[in-house]
């Protein structure tokens, strides 16, 4: 227990435990059980992170972050630019919107850096239908991970089998052509309560990823909701930490936190503070 | 000319022209032609407008509003609320995020008060037949009217074809079903040469309306806004000032500035307003 370092172990496990009362009492989706739950308190007891040493390479690093341009003024020419730096560092991906996946992967073509995009963005506020829709849409023109957003109202209103079914609809048409599939639960938004139900949700529904945050909301990544991720869903699932991701330091703390991925706009400039400081790269459990 | 108060019709012109210019020279989409340019150059020397007198009831001023809620967190009650609201004090309609259509039909059947939902929103960055797509399953959810996000990275991009078509696939869509499409070119990312192609391209489109913003960018509607959509789209579209309009004075200014319909989450605000003040509503051009 040494390593929750942030004391809201006892919170968790109460909120947990609320949940599942509640959910004992409710004609609750089935597919949420009490074994999940107890898997998330148990996974409590060890977080997963990946730990950045001193002799890590930029290229390092940057496999580690997806390339992020999602403003919806973006032009063609801040595409390209996108893409030829994500060639150059070797990227995890880039994520650009949808009406961009065919142009950057014509861009991308050869250089082994895969094209993400966005589903239901930024607002998670659209049909299932609609969201598998403009997945496989996307997947046409070339996308090979997706990130959607869930349906943070029907999770406010308790509908947590909408949220999941919602979930599940992406994550099939993603799956049935071998496209990872993250899930976007915008943190900013939630209580930690609704948190943990969203990433439960998730993790039922079949996703690759959590991810925490659009970039479109108030607030982005914290170290304390990407703790809180992992620790719901434990060693099978990646986290993405996006969102307000600054440098090379916010970068380092989200990946010792749990995350095993950063969505950021500013990929290239952790780049080249990895540079600088010459750090090794080392996965896995502590 | 004594009523372009704004001082900027040679401006416009100017703009129009070098646009004219610039298209008559490269392989320019043909739906553009000089006789929509010369429409928009004659229209700026009348103004259409509603001017809202002394004894026009609450009513009368809700009437022209469509009553807003777009937050991704709102609840269901929220939008039982919403459309509680709506009912009473009759407006144009509510406009809700897709997730909530088929439940705010629901709950207005019988109000007279139609549902309006968001396509492609707010980024308005993803594909052409996913925007037709969701506004279908939007109409048969029931939504009556549609307002739609154009693609703005294809305009900054110049790619009008692509800002058309995609207004085309959304507006045949509505079209077919006896759907109103407003088109939302989110005036604050664009320069005002940009503003006068976005509503050229929703006029060729098809559309019904043309509105600022979607509330979601950093700025909203302005006056200025609103008279140049309103002098470029001339007398046949409708133009909707959404984002931003915080009462009955932003809303009065907006009309006279050749508004027709206000977006606006504080529509009840305003129509108590107008409750204080009498006022009377006389539609016409001036």
């Amino acid at each position: 227990m040494a390593n929750l370092t942030n004391g809201n172990y006892e919170q968790l496990v109460e909120q947990i435990t609320d949940l599942v009362l509640t959910r004992l009492d409710d004609d609750y989706c089935p597919t949420f059980c009490r074994a999940d739950v107890e898997r998330i308190v148990d996974a409590g007891a060890e977080r997963i992170g990946i730990v950045l040493g001193e002799t890590a390479t930029a290229h390092d690093w940057a496999s580690l972050i997806d390339h992020t341009l999602l403003k919806p003024e973006s032009s063609e020419n801040d595409i390209r630019h996108l893409c030829d730096e994500a060639a150059k560092y070797g990227f995890a991906s880039v994520c650009v919107n949808p009406t961009w996946v065919k142009k950057a992967s014509e861009f991308l073509e050869g250089s082994g850096v895969p094209v993400c995009t966005v589903i239901g963005f930024p607002l998670g506020a659209t049909l299932p239908d609609v969201k598998a829709y403009e997945t496989r849409r996307a997947i046409f023109n070339g996308a090979k991970e997706v990130d959607m957003v869930i349906n943070v109202g029907a999770l406010k209103s308790g509908d947590d089998c909408t949220v999941e079914d919602d979930i599940r609809a992406v994550a099939e048409a993603a799956h049935e052509n071998n496209v990872l599939c993250k899930v976007i639960i915008e943190t900013a938004l939630l209580t930690d309560e609704e948190k943990v139900r969203a990433c439960l949700a998730s993790k039922n529904a079949g996703a690759d990823f959590v991810k925490t945050s659009t970039g479109f909301a108030k607030g982005g990544a914290t170290v304390e909701d990407v703790n809180l991720m992992r620790r719901t869903v434990g060693h099978s699932l990646g986290v993405k930490a996006s969102g307000g991701v600054k440098g090379i330091d916010d970068a380092r703390a989200m990946f010792e936190a749990g995350a095993t991925r950063i969505g950021a706009s500013v990929g290239v400039k952790i780049a080249q503070e990895a540079s600088g400081i010459k750090s090794n790269i080392v996965a896995g459990s502590y």
